[in-house]
């Protein structure tokens, strides 16, 4: 039948629309892609307020055949929810074509994502350029092509949305040594750590994409009720406190007079 | 008290979120944007949805002063309505500086935006650039100041997401020489005419920001039942049908093997 893809927004239970919600409460089964994102609410609360059971759908499930998924599919309607919108910063393409080549007809129900809801700190989204994630470094795995890419932003006069690594189900592999399957807690990149990951490139590579005394905005909850927004310097930002995840980061290109002027209300505090 | 600046999505009724339509609601008045952009739906039909009278904003309204709007904000709770997202295409910056200056506390709650939308393309939004606005030509004025925008990003590997314009109340001079106050039906421009201009720019400037060659992307009614995507040269494109409005256009960049995967589901008809 239909493979629905519902992007649920940024907050909480309430930030699905009327057509997503119908979806879920019709569809014949309902699954949560859980590892790009995560709702300000949790998964018992959800499926609750749905009077739905919800599935967990892991990068396994979703990336390494969705089979569970598209059987459902082939014959009911299946609703595959996913926070923020569907095709934004994360997109399921891969998903849609598998789908797709298994004649599974698709349906995408929109919803607020962070590329937009980043339009909150003040920066018009019209003059953000191309969009990096930043990896969490690990020993001697420093990846920096993100570099570049916010140099040419910057260059062309464009900020740079850094959307920051998450890591959930990773597997504690001293444990598996031992010969059981354990996963450490979930990890989110703060600002903070994508700043010092940021810093230590451009001491490295010394091309001066920005420095220590660019303008950035940090962002945390966005579409959240307590949604945190600073903004500072890259040093200034660097100690400040954004509390619980998620974290993004905005590093700006020119600043333009009406985008000043609704930084200000954000300012780190000295 | 609260100015609720609410995103209503880009389909029609039911694109509003949980959160979106409680407010909508109980607020003491209802204003709906409408002169960035259009639902799928009429107003009379969305008014009897929410059971809310639902007064027009129009551009002199907002831009000049929205007094009628903050004096009621002033007391009580007030819903701006925004088709798509409210800081996305159109950002209401100046809108919330004036509003915080009055010392009415803003609420903004987001939706799905063109922005977000166009990723329906299977072009990945990661790897778009700035954002540029097609304006109709007039006569003499023939403003290009999107092309080094388009060149910019083409040279990193980019793709361009142009919006076009809209027109609506605009004066009949015609009539107002005749000492009357007449408006003109309102205008969208089509993929076709931002093609056609597009081309006519490259035609004069010659420094090969693109070609009728180029592959371009146009959508129209992103978000709604009968959105429809064609991908194509923009020599192709020129003379493709897209029906009613709105329409926008991707000029593409680089494009990857996922990302080629996906158009080829839309490509035109020969």
């Amino acid at each position: 039948m239909v493979l629905y893809i519902v992007g649920l927004g940024l907050g909480d239970e309430q930030d699905v629309t009327l057509r997503g919600l119908n979806v879920i409460k019709t569809a014949h089964k309902v699954f949560l892609e859980n590892y790009t994102s995560i709702l300000g609410v949790q998964l018992d609360k959800l499926a609750a307020f749905y009077g739905r059971e919800v599935l967990l759908a892991d990068r396994d499930c979703v990336e390494t055949g969705a089979d569970q998924i598209f059987a459902d599919a082939k014959d009911r309607d299946v609703a595959f929810l996913v926070v923020g919108d569907p095709l934004c910063a994360t997109t399921h393409s891969d998903l849609i074509l598998r789908a797709k080549a298994l004649e599974i007809r698709v349906e995408v129900i929109h919803n607020a994502s962070v590329m937009g809801a980043a339009g909150a700190c003040g920066l018009q989204l019209y003059s953000f350029g191309q969009t990096v994630s930043i990896p969490f470094f690990r020993d001697e795995w420093r990846p920096d092509s993100f570099y570049e890419k916010i140099q040419y932003n910057r260059r062309g006069g464009m900020h740079t949305l850094c959307l920051l690594d998450i890591k959930v189900k990773e597997p504690d592999f001293e444990a598996m040594c031992r010969g059981r399957t354990v996963f450490l807690p979930p990890r989110f990149m703060t600002v903070n750590q994508a700043l010092e990951q940021l810093l230590e490139i451009e001491e490295k590579r010394q091309e001066g994409a920005y420095t220590k005394d660019t303008m950035c905005v940090g962002m945390a909850r966005l579409g959240q009720n307590d949604q945190r927004i600073v903004v500072g310097t890259m040093e200034q930002l660097l100690t400040a406190d954004f509390g619980a995840p998620l974290h993004c980061l905005a590093i700006t290109g020119e600043v333009h007079p009406l985008e000043d002027e609704m930084l200000k209300q954000f300012l780190v505090k000295p």
